[in-house]
Protein backbone atom coordinates (compact mmCIF):
# COMPACT_ATOMS: atom_id res chain seq x y z
CA UNK A 1 0.00 0.00 0.00
CA UNK A 2 1.46 3.71 -1.29
CA UNK A 3 0.40 5.39 1.90
CA UNK A 4 2.49 3.21 3.82
CA UNK A 5 5.89 2.29 1.53
CA UNK A 6 7.04 5.65 2.43
CA UNK A 7 7.23 5.08 5.96
CA UNK A 8 9.75 2.35 7.66
CA UNK A 9 9.22 1.45 11.21
CA UNK A 10 10.73 3.91 13.67
CA UNK A 11 11.07 7.30 11.18
CA UNK A 12 7.62 8.26 11.08
CA UNK A 13 7.87 11.81 11.45
CA UNK A 14 5.82 14.01 13.18
CA UNK A 15 3.89 16.80 10.90
CA UNK A 16 6.45 19.50 12.20
CA UNK A 17 9.48 17.43 11.89
CA UNK A 18 8.46 16.46 8.51
CA UNK A 19 7.97 20.38 7.74
CA UNK A 20 11.77 21.08 9.30
CA UNK A 21 12.67 18.04 7.07
CA UNK A 22 11.09 20.08 3.88
CA UNK A 23 12.69 23.27 4.53
CA UNK A 24 16.20 21.80 5.37
CA UNK A 25 15.75 20.45 1.40
CA UNK A 26 16.03 16.82 2.74
CA UNK A 27 12.47 15.75 1.74
CA UNK A 28 11.80 16.92 -2.14
CA UNK A 29 8.61 13.92 -3.00
CA UNK A 30 5.32 13.71 -2.38
CA UNK A 31 3.97 14.01 1.01
CA UNK A 32 1.18 11.12 0.03
CA UNK A 33 1.66 8.84 3.57
CA UNK A 34 3.45 10.99 5.91
CA UNK A 35 2.57 12.48 8.62
CA UNK A 36 -0.74 10.35 8.67
CA UNK A 37 -3.72 11.73 11.17
CA UNK A 38 -2.80 15.11 10.13
CA UNK A 39 -5.02 17.43 7.40
CA UNK A 40 -3.03 18.04 4.68
CA UNK A 41 -3.74 20.84 2.07
CA UNK A 42 -3.59 22.39 -1.62
CA UNK A 43 -1.99 25.68 -1.59
CA UNK A 44 -2.91 28.50 -4.64
CA UNK A 45 -0.85 32.00 -3.53
CA UNK A 46 -1.92 34.79 -5.74
CA UNK A 47 -1.34 38.94 -5.49
CA UNK A 48 -3.97 40.53 -2.86
CA UNK A 49 -6.05 42.82 -6.25
CA UNK A 50 -6.73 38.90 -7.13
CA UNK A 51 -6.82 37.02 -3.81
CA UNK A 52 -10.66 38.80 -3.25
CA UNK A 53 -12.50 37.25 -6.12
CA UNK A 54 -10.48 33.91 -5.62
CA UNK A 55 -12.06 34.23 -1.67
CA UNK A 56 -15.40 34.69 -2.97
CA UNK A 57 -14.55 31.39 -5.83
CA UNK A 58 -14.44 28.87 -2.77
CA UNK A 59 -17.33 30.37 -0.65
CA UNK A 60 -19.37 29.79 -3.81
CA UNK A 61 -17.63 26.11 -3.91
CA UNK A 62 -16.98 24.74 -1.14
CA UNK A 63 -16.71 21.18 -2.49
CA UNK A 64 -13.75 21.56 -4.95
CA UNK A 65 -12.06 24.51 -2.48
CA UNK A 66 -12.74 23.84 1.20
CA UNK A 67 -10.76 26.63 3.03
CA UNK A 68 -8.61 25.50 5.81
CA UNK A 69 -7.10 28.97 6.30
CA UNK A 70 -6.14 32.28 3.81
CA UNK A 71 -3.24 33.81 4.78
CA UNK A 72 -2.71 37.65 6.40
CA UNK A 73 -1.65 40.00 3.21
CA UNK A 74 1.91 39.72 2.64
CA UNK A 75 2.75 37.26 5.27
CA UNK A 76 3.70 33.36 4.41
CA UNK A 77 3.26 31.77 8.27
CA UNK A 78 0.52 30.46 9.15
CA UNK A 79 0.07 29.59 12.58
CA UNK A 80 -3.88 28.31 12.91
CA UNK A 81 -2.53 25.57 10.50
CA UNK A 82 1.07 24.65 12.40
CA UNK A 83 3.91 25.57 14.39
CA UNK A 84 6.57 27.40 12.77
CA UNK A 85 4.94 26.60 9.78
CA UNK A 86 6.26 28.85 6.73
CA UNK A 87 4.72 28.38 2.88
CA UNK A 88 7.47 29.60 1.18
CA UNK A 89 10.11 26.50 2.56
CA UNK A 90 7.57 24.32 3.85
CA UNK A 91 5.87 22.56 0.73
CA UNK A 92 8.44 19.85 -1.26
CA UNK A 93 7.59 21.43 -4.47
CA UNK A 94 6.01 24.55 -6.23
CA UNK A 95 4.35 25.19 -9.43
CA UNK A 96 4.99 28.84 -10.65
CA UNK A 97 2.55 30.19 -13.11
CA UNK A 98 2.44 32.97 -15.25
CA UNK A 99 -0.98 34.36 -17.06
CA UNK A 100 -2.42 30.95 -16.81
CA UNK A 101 1.20 29.05 -18.36
CA UNK A 102 2.99 27.05 -16.14
CA UNK A 103 6.86 28.41 -16.04
CA UNK A 104 8.88 26.37 -13.48
CA UNK A 105 8.42 23.78 -10.69
CA UNK A 106 11.01 24.61 -7.40
CA UNK A 107 11.56 23.63 -3.94
CA UNK A 108 11.42 26.95 -2.22
CA UNK A 109 9.87 30.36 -2.99
CA UNK A 110 11.50 32.65 -0.42
CA UNK A 111 13.54 34.74 -2.86
CA UNK A 112 10.27 34.94 -4.96
CA UNK A 113 7.57 36.18 -2.35
CA UNK A 114 5.84 39.33 -2.90
CA UNK A 115 4.45 41.45 -0.27
CA UNK A 116 1.13 41.94 -1.72
CA UNK A 117 0.61 37.80 -1.87
CA UNK A 118 -2.04 36.05 -0.03
CA UNK A 119 -2.20 32.45 0.32
CA UNK A 120 -5.12 29.75 0.19
CA UNK A 121 -4.66 26.55 1.42
CA UNK A 122 -7.25 24.23 0.44
CA UNK A 123 -8.48 21.00 2.21
CA UNK A 124 -7.38 17.90 0.16
CA UNK A 125 -8.39 14.21 -0.50
CA UNK A 126 -6.30 12.59 1.51
CA UNK A 127 -8.18 12.73 4.74
CA UNK A 128 -10.72 11.01 3.80
CA UNK A 129 -8.73 7.93 1.98
CA UNK A 130 -6.47 7.45 4.88
CA UNK A 131 -10.79 7.12 7.01
CA UNK A 132 -11.74 4.83 3.54
CA UNK A 133 -8.44 2.09 4.49
CA UNK A 134 -9.22 2.73 8.12
CA UNK A 135 -12.49 2.02 7.20
CA UNK A 136 -11.38 -1.16 5.63
CA UNK A 137 -12.82 0.14 1.81
CA UNK A 138 -9.57 0.50 0.59
CA UNK A 139 -8.98 3.07 -2.32
CA UNK A 140 -7.86 1.21 -5.95
CA UNK A 141 -5.34 3.78 -6.99
CA UNK A 142 -3.37 3.42 -3.73
CA UNK A 143 -3.57 0.00 -4.13
CA UNK A 144 -2.35 0.24 -7.45
CA UNK A 145 0.31 2.41 -6.89
CA UNK A 146 -0.88 5.35 -9.06
CA UNK A 147 -2.30 8.57 -8.59
CA UNK A 148 -5.58 8.07 -9.51
CA UNK A 149 -8.16 9.20 -11.78
CA UNK A 150 -9.63 12.66 -12.47
CA UNK A 151 -11.94 13.66 -15.02
CA UNK A 152 -13.34 17.21 -16.34
CA UNK A 153 -17.15 17.11 -16.04
CA UNK A 154 -19.52 19.10 -17.24
CA UNK A 155 -20.71 20.62 -14.37
CA UNK A 156 -19.91 24.55 -14.06
CA UNK A 157 -18.11 25.76 -10.74
CA UNK A 158 -20.10 29.12 -9.72
CA UNK A 159 -17.94 32.09 -11.22
CA UNK A 160 -16.61 34.75 -9.20
CA UNK A 161 -15.02 37.83 -10.95
CA UNK A 162 -12.71 36.06 -13.60
CA UNK A 163 -12.38 32.38 -12.00
CA UNK A 164 -14.68 30.08 -13.32
CA UNK A 165 -14.66 26.30 -15.01
CA UNK A 166 -15.92 23.14 -15.04
CA UNK A 167 -15.86 20.98 -11.72
CA UNK A 168 -12.90 18.00 -11.84
CA UNK A 169 -13.75 15.29 -10.16
CA UNK A 170 -11.73 12.16 -8.50
CA UNK A 171 -13.01 8.90 -9.23
CA UNK A 172 -12.55 5.76 -7.19
CA UNK A 173 -14.68 2.48 -7.86
CA UNK A 174 -16.93 0.59 -5.44
CA UNK A 175 -19.33 -1.93 -5.13
CA UNK A 176 -23.07 -0.26 -4.30
CA UNK A 177 -22.40 -1.22 -0.30
CA UNK A 178 -19.34 0.62 -0.37
CA UNK A 179 -20.28 3.50 -2.22
CA UNK A 180 -22.95 3.62 0.46
CA UNK A 181 -20.47 3.43 3.17
CA UNK A 182 -17.86 5.75 1.06
CA UNK A 183 -20.72 8.07 1.06
CA UNK A 184 -21.06 8.22 4.86
CA UNK A 185 -17.00 8.02 5.67
CA UNK A 186 -16.30 11.34 3.26
CA UNK A 187 -19.72 12.66 4.48
CA UNK A 188 -17.59 13.51 7.80
CA UNK A 189 -14.51 15.05 6.05
CA UNK A 190 -16.48 18.47 4.56
CA UNK A 191 -12.86 20.24 4.85
CA UNK A 192 -11.52 17.51 2.75
CA UNK A 193 -14.02 17.60 -0.09
CA UNK A 194 -16.94 15.72 1.71
CA UNK A 195 -19.29 13.53 0.48
CA UNK A 196 -19.28 12.30 -3.21
CA UNK A 197 -20.85 14.37 -6.31
CA UNK A 198 -21.86 11.67 -8.17
CA UNK A 199 -22.09 7.36 -9.10
CA UNK A 200 -22.63 5.33 -11.47
CA UNK A 201 -23.47 7.01 -15.39
CA UNK A 202 -20.16 8.96 -16.19
CA UNK A 203 -22.01 11.16 -19.22
CA UNK A 204 -24.20 12.04 -16.70
CA UNK A 205 -21.66 14.48 -15.65
CA UNK A 206 -20.10 14.62 -19.06
CA UNK A 207 -17.80 12.15 -18.77
CA UNK A 208 -17.38 10.32 -21.77
CA UNK A 209 -14.67 7.28 -20.97
CA UNK A 210 -13.86 6.28 -17.64
CA UNK A 211 -9.79 4.87 -19.18
CA UNK A 212 -9.13 8.05 -20.60
CA UNK A 213 -8.95 10.36 -17.32
CA UNK A 214 -7.65 14.08 -17.94
CA UNK A 215 -4.87 14.10 -15.13
CA UNK A 216 -3.46 10.94 -13.92
CA UNK A 217 -3.98 7.51 -14.53
CA UNK A 218 -7.08 4.87 -15.36
CA UNK A 219 -7.83 2.49 -12.74
CA UNK A 220 -8.70 -1.09 -12.63
CA UNK A 221 -12.39 -1.77 -11.85
CA UNK A 222 -13.37 -5.28 -10.27
CA UNK A 223 -16.81 -7.27 -11.22
CA UNK A 224 -19.94 -5.42 -9.76
CA UNK A 225 -18.22 -2.10 -9.34
CA UNK A 226 -19.62 1.46 -10.51
CA UNK A 227 -17.59 4.44 -10.28
CA UNK A 228 -17.90 7.46 -7.41
CA UNK A 229 -17.00 10.73 -8.32
CA UNK A 230 -15.79 13.43 -5.54
CA UNK A 231 -15.15 17.02 -6.32
CA UNK A 232 -11.12 17.15 -6.67
CA UNK A 233 -8.74 19.86 -5.27
CA UNK A 234 -7.32 19.95 -9.16
CA UNK A 235 -10.40 22.13 -9.38
CA UNK A 236 -8.60 25.62 -8.15
CA UNK A 237 -5.25 24.68 -10.57
CA UNK A 238 -7.60 24.74 -13.44
CA UNK A 239 -9.73 27.74 -12.55
CA UNK A 240 -6.73 29.67 -12.19
CA UNK A 241 -5.24 28.87 -15.33
CA UNK A 242 -8.85 29.91 -16.91
CA UNK A 243 -8.30 33.61 -15.49
CA UNK A 244 -4.58 33.56 -15.91
CA UNK A 245 -3.61 36.08 -13.04
CA UNK A 246 -0.07 37.70 -14.09
CA UNK A 247 0.98 35.69 -11.13
CA UNK A 248 0.58 31.92 -9.29
CA UNK A 249 1.94 30.14 -7.59
CA UNK A 250 0.79 26.48 -6.17
CA UNK A 251 1.86 23.19 -4.66
CA UNK A 252 2.83 20.67 -6.85
CA UNK A 253 0.43 17.16 -7.20
CA UNK A 254 1.33 15.57 -4.22
CA UNK A 255 3.35 18.02 -2.70
CA UNK A 256 0.84 19.67 -0.50
CA UNK A 257 0.87 21.74 3.08
CA UNK A 258 1.84 19.56 6.14
CA UNK A 259 -0.17 20.54 8.80
CA UNK A 260 -0.63 19.74 12.52
CA UNK A 261 -4.32 19.86 12.77
CA UNK A 262 -5.82 16.24 12.63
CA UNK A 263 -7.79 15.04 10.04
CA UNK A 264 -10.73 14.26 11.76
CA UNK A 265 -12.51 17.12 14.07
CA UNK A 266 -10.48 19.58 13.73
CA UNK A 267 -12.72 21.28 11.48
CA UNK B 1 -44.79 32.52 20.97
CA UNK B 2 -42.96 35.58 19.52
CA UNK B 3 -42.09 33.50 16.75
CA UNK B 4 -45.55 32.72 15.79
CA UNK B 5 -47.41 35.70 16.36
CA UNK B 6 -46.57 38.44 13.94
CA UNK B 7 -48.44 35.78 11.31
CA UNK B 8 -52.11 35.04 11.28
CA UNK B 9 -53.95 31.98 9.86
CA UNK B 10 -53.73 32.32 5.88
CA UNK B 11 -51.11 35.04 5.75
CA UNK B 12 -47.78 32.96 6.24
CA UNK B 13 -45.72 34.42 3.40
CA UNK B 14 -43.09 32.59 1.23
CA UNK B 15 -39.25 34.36 1.15
CA UNK B 16 -39.90 35.74 -2.04
CA UNK B 17 -43.46 37.18 -1.15
CA UNK B 18 -41.74 38.64 1.84
CA UNK B 19 -39.27 40.31 0.21
CA UNK B 20 -41.60 41.89 -2.03
CA UNK B 21 -43.48 43.03 0.28
CA UNK B 22 -40.30 44.77 2.19
CA UNK B 23 -39.08 46.04 -1.17
CA UNK B 24 -42.50 47.67 -1.69
CA UNK B 25 -42.65 49.65 1.77
CA UNK B 26 -45.25 47.29 3.64
CA UNK B 27 -43.06 45.47 5.94
CA UNK B 28 -40.67 47.73 7.91
CA UNK B 29 -40.53 45.51 10.88
CA UNK B 30 -38.19 42.50 12.27
CA UNK B 31 -38.08 39.30 9.90
CA UNK B 32 -38.72 37.06 13.20
CA UNK B 33 -40.91 34.76 12.75
CA UNK B 34 -41.40 35.40 9.06
CA UNK B 35 -40.59 32.42 6.46
CA UNK B 36 -40.42 29.95 8.70
CA UNK B 37 -38.06 27.06 7.67
CA UNK B 38 -35.77 28.89 5.73
CA UNK B 39 -32.63 30.62 6.36
CA UNK B 40 -32.36 34.04 7.14
CA UNK B 41 -28.93 36.25 7.75
CA UNK B 42 -26.89 39.37 8.97
CA UNK B 43 -25.78 41.24 5.88
CA UNK B 44 -22.38 43.45 6.17
CA UNK B 45 -21.48 45.57 2.97
CA UNK B 46 -17.89 47.04 2.88
CA UNK B 47 -16.07 49.21 0.29
CA UNK B 48 -14.13 46.25 -2.08
CA UNK B 49 -10.20 47.50 -0.72
CA UNK B 50 -11.78 46.21 3.14
CA UNK B 51 -13.34 42.85 1.81
CA UNK B 52 -10.67 40.56 1.55
CA UNK B 53 -9.61 41.56 5.06
CA UNK B 54 -13.03 41.00 5.72
CA UNK B 55 -13.60 37.70 4.11
CA UNK B 56 -10.49 36.46 6.03
CA UNK B 57 -11.56 37.36 9.02
CA UNK B 58 -14.75 35.11 8.15
CA UNK B 59 -12.96 32.21 7.60
CA UNK B 60 -10.92 32.77 10.93
CA UNK B 61 -14.03 33.06 13.04
CA UNK B 62 -16.61 30.68 11.10
CA UNK B 63 -18.59 30.43 14.11
CA UNK B 64 -19.93 34.19 14.88
CA UNK B 65 -19.15 34.48 10.89
CA UNK B 66 -20.76 31.32 9.57
CA UNK B 67 -20.96 32.51 5.47
CA UNK B 68 -23.90 32.07 3.81
CA UNK B 69 -22.93 34.18 0.63
CA UNK B 70 -20.23 36.59 -0.59
CA UNK B 71 -21.58 39.22 -3.42
CA UNK B 72 -19.92 40.16 -6.55
CA UNK B 73 -18.29 43.11 -6.42
CA UNK B 74 -20.67 45.91 -6.81
CA UNK B 75 -23.34 43.58 -7.36
CA UNK B 76 -26.40 44.02 -5.16
CA UNK B 77 -28.30 40.50 -6.65
CA UNK B 78 -27.17 37.20 -4.95
CA UNK B 79 -29.42 34.47 -6.85
CA UNK B 80 -27.23 32.17 -4.60
CA UNK B 81 -29.78 32.96 -1.98
CA UNK B 82 -32.96 33.57 -3.32
CA UNK B 83 -35.09 34.30 -6.48
CA UNK B 84 -34.99 38.31 -7.49
CA UNK B 85 -33.14 38.67 -3.88
CA UNK B 86 -31.41 42.49 -4.36
CA UNK B 87 -29.53 43.57 -1.01
CA UNK B 88 -30.78 47.08 -1.42
CA UNK B 89 -34.31 46.87 -1.00
CA UNK B 90 -35.28 43.36 0.11
CA UNK B 91 -34.50 43.97 3.98
CA UNK B 92 -37.03 45.88 6.18
CA UNK B 93 -33.82 48.03 7.63
CA UNK B 94 -30.48 48.54 7.47
CA UNK B 95 -28.16 50.74 9.78
CA UNK B 96 -25.18 52.96 8.03
CA UNK B 97 -21.95 53.41 9.81
CA UNK B 98 -18.91 55.87 8.85
CA UNK B 99 -15.61 55.17 10.67
CA UNK B 100 -17.57 53.13 12.79
CA UNK B 101 -19.96 55.20 14.19
CA UNK B 102 -23.41 54.75 13.33
CA UNK B 103 -25.27 57.45 11.07
CA UNK B 104 -28.88 56.40 10.28
CA UNK B 105 -31.10 54.02 9.96
CA UNK B 106 -33.14 53.73 6.97
CA UNK B 107 -35.17 50.81 4.95
CA UNK B 108 -33.69 50.93 1.08
CA UNK B 109 -30.01 51.58 0.11
CA UNK B 110 -30.05 51.59 -3.92
CA UNK B 111 -29.85 55.27 -3.64
CA UNK B 112 -26.01 54.54 -1.68
CA UNK B 113 -25.03 51.60 -3.26
CA UNK B 114 -21.09 51.88 -4.34
CA UNK B 115 -19.77 50.08 -7.81
CA UNK B 116 -17.16 48.90 -5.10
CA UNK B 117 -19.01 47.44 -2.64
CA UNK B 118 -19.34 43.53 -1.39
CA UNK B 119 -21.70 42.49 0.68
CA UNK B 120 -21.34 39.23 3.22
CA UNK B 121 -24.23 37.49 4.19
CA UNK B 122 -23.77 35.68 7.43
CA UNK B 123 -26.10 33.18 9.03
CA UNK B 124 -27.81 33.82 12.09
CA UNK B 125 -29.46 32.19 15.34
CA UNK B 126 -33.06 32.13 14.16
CA UNK B 127 -32.80 28.93 12.10
CA UNK B 128 -31.33 26.90 14.92
CA UNK B 129 -33.97 28.66 17.59
CA UNK B 130 -36.84 27.21 15.26
CA UNK B 131 -34.99 23.65 15.40
CA UNK B 132 -34.95 24.05 19.54
CA UNK B 133 -38.69 25.45 19.68
CA UNK B 134 -39.66 22.46 17.20
CA UNK B 135 -37.45 20.08 19.40
CA UNK B 136 -39.48 21.13 22.41
CA UNK B 137 -36.56 22.48 24.17
CA UNK B 138 -38.31 25.94 23.93
CA UNK B 139 -35.94 29.74 23.83
CA UNK B 140 -36.83 31.33 26.98
CA UNK B 141 -36.12 35.01 25.54
CA UNK B 142 -38.88 34.16 22.33
CA UNK B 143 -41.41 32.98 25.20
CA UNK B 144 -40.50 36.13 27.10
CA UNK B 145 -41.34 38.18 23.97
CA UNK B 146 -37.34 39.79 24.12
CA UNK B 147 -34.67 40.02 21.75
CA UNK B 148 -32.49 37.76 24.37
CA UNK B 149 -29.60 38.84 26.03
CA UNK B 150 -25.81 39.16 24.57
CA UNK B 151 -22.91 39.23 26.49
CA UNK B 152 -18.98 40.38 25.59
CA UNK B 153 -16.62 37.86 26.41
CA UNK B 154 -12.95 37.46 27.08
CA UNK B 155 -12.40 35.31 23.32
CA UNK B 156 -10.48 36.56 21.35
CA UNK B 157 -11.92 36.48 17.80
CA UNK B 158 -9.01 35.25 15.42
CA UNK B 159 -8.14 39.30 14.12
CA UNK B 160 -7.46 39.92 10.15
CA UNK B 161 -5.84 43.06 8.94
CA UNK B 162 -7.89 46.10 10.88
CA UNK B 163 -10.94 43.40 11.95
CA UNK B 164 -10.33 42.20 15.39
CA UNK B 165 -12.01 42.19 18.51
CA UNK B 166 -13.79 39.81 21.66
CA UNK B 167 -16.15 37.25 20.90
CA UNK B 168 -19.94 38.19 21.64
CA UNK B 169 -22.51 35.48 22.83
CA UNK B 170 -25.57 34.86 22.62
CA UNK B 171 -27.18 32.99 26.22
CA UNK B 172 -30.00 30.81 26.70
CA UNK B 173 -30.97 29.15 30.14
CA UNK B 174 -31.06 25.40 30.29
CA UNK B 175 -31.06 22.24 32.19
CA UNK B 176 -28.05 20.31 31.81
CA UNK B 177 -30.06 17.64 30.18
CA UNK B 178 -31.77 20.03 27.53
CA UNK B 179 -28.03 21.89 27.08
CA UNK B 180 -27.31 18.87 26.09
CA UNK B 181 -29.79 18.25 23.92
CA UNK B 182 -29.13 21.63 22.55
CA UNK B 183 -25.62 20.88 21.63
CA UNK B 184 -27.28 18.16 19.19
CA UNK B 185 -29.31 20.29 17.82
CA UNK B 186 -27.75 23.54 16.95
CA UNK B 187 -24.17 21.20 16.00
CA UNK B 188 -26.47 20.36 12.88
CA UNK B 189 -26.58 24.22 11.86
CA UNK B 190 -22.72 24.91 11.60
CA UNK B 191 -24.46 27.69 9.11
CA UNK B 192 -26.52 29.49 12.01
CA UNK B 193 -23.91 29.49 14.51
CA UNK B 194 -23.81 26.01 15.40
CA UNK B 195 -23.34 24.12 18.50
CA UNK B 196 -22.56 26.49 21.86
CA UNK B 197 -18.66 28.05 22.61
CA UNK B 198 -19.54 27.55 26.87
CA UNK B 199 -21.94 26.29 29.15
CA UNK B 200 -22.03 27.28 33.31
CA UNK B 201 -19.70 29.33 35.32
CA UNK B 202 -20.26 32.72 32.95
CA UNK B 203 -17.13 34.10 34.54
CA UNK B 204 -14.75 31.83 32.52
CA UNK B 205 -15.58 34.01 29.66
CA UNK B 206 -14.96 37.04 31.14
CA UNK B 207 -19.14 37.56 31.67
CA UNK B 208 -19.38 39.45 35.29
CA UNK B 209 -22.70 39.62 35.76
CA UNK B 210 -25.72 37.90 33.12
CA UNK B 211 -28.42 40.26 34.50
CA UNK B 212 -26.74 42.84 32.54
CA UNK B 213 -26.35 42.02 29.24
CA UNK B 214 -23.97 43.97 27.03
CA UNK B 215 -26.63 43.84 24.15
CA UNK B 216 -30.69 43.39 24.89
CA UNK B 217 -32.68 42.39 28.24
CA UNK B 218 -31.61 39.54 30.63
CA UNK B 219 -33.66 36.70 30.41
CA UNK B 220 -35.67 34.48 33.52
CA UNK B 221 -33.88 31.70 34.77
CA UNK B 222 -36.04 28.45 36.08
CA UNK B 223 -34.87 26.21 38.71
CA UNK B 224 -31.80 24.27 37.84
CA UNK B 225 -30.78 26.05 35.12
CA UNK B 226 -27.61 27.13 33.80
CA UNK B 227 -26.59 29.46 30.75
CA UNK B 228 -25.65 28.24 27.34
CA UNK B 229 -23.71 30.66 25.49
CA UNK B 230 -23.41 30.55 21.62
CA UNK B 231 -21.28 32.53 19.17
CA UNK B 232 -23.32 35.63 17.52
CA UNK B 233 -23.74 37.75 14.92
CA UNK B 234 -23.24 40.49 16.75
CA UNK B 235 -19.65 40.22 16.95
CA UNK B 236 -19.00 41.14 12.77
CA UNK B 237 -20.77 44.28 13.98
CA UNK B 238 -18.67 45.15 16.86
CA UNK B 239 -15.61 43.94 14.96
CA UNK B 240 -16.48 46.34 11.81
CA UNK B 241 -17.21 49.15 14.18
CA UNK B 242 -13.90 48.38 15.44
CA UNK B 243 -12.10 48.84 11.87
CA UNK B 244 -13.42 51.90 11.32
CA UNK B 245 -14.23 51.51 7.67
CA UNK B 246 -15.04 55.07 5.96
CA UNK B 247 -18.62 53.33 5.33
CA UNK B 248 -20.08 50.01 6.02
CA UNK B 249 -24.12 49.15 6.13
CA UNK B 250 -25.46 46.30 7.95
CA UNK B 251 -28.89 44.99 8.58
CA UNK B 252 -30.72 46.91 11.64
CA UNK B 253 -31.15 44.18 14.35
CA UNK B 254 -34.02 41.61 13.90
CA UNK B 255 -34.22 43.03 10.10
CA UNK B 256 -32.32 40.39 8.58
CA UNK B 257 -31.66 39.25 4.68
CA UNK B 258 -34.90 36.46 4.18
CA UNK B 259 -33.31 33.53 1.96
CA UNK B 260 -34.61 31.00 -0.02
CA UNK B 261 -32.70 28.13 1.03
CA UNK B 262 -34.56 25.98 3.59
CA UNK B 263 -33.19 26.08 7.43
CA UNK B 264 -31.65 22.59 7.63
CA UNK B 265 -29.36 20.67 4.59
CA UNK B 266 -29.27 23.29 2.56
CA UNK B 267 -25.73 24.23 3.79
Amino acid sequence: MVLATTMQAGEVLTPLELRRQIRSGNHKTTTAGQALGHLQGNLVILPADWALDFAIFCQRNPKPCPLLAISDIGDPVLPSLGEDLNLCSDLPKYRIWENGVLRAEVHDISDIWQGDFVAFVIGCSFSFEEALINSGLGVRHIEEGSEGSMYITNIATKKAGAFEGSLVVSMRPYTEANAIRAVEITGRFPMAHGAPVHFGDPSKIGVADLSEPDFGVAVTFHEDEMPVFWACGVTPQVVVKNAKPPICITHAPGHMVVTDLPSQGSV
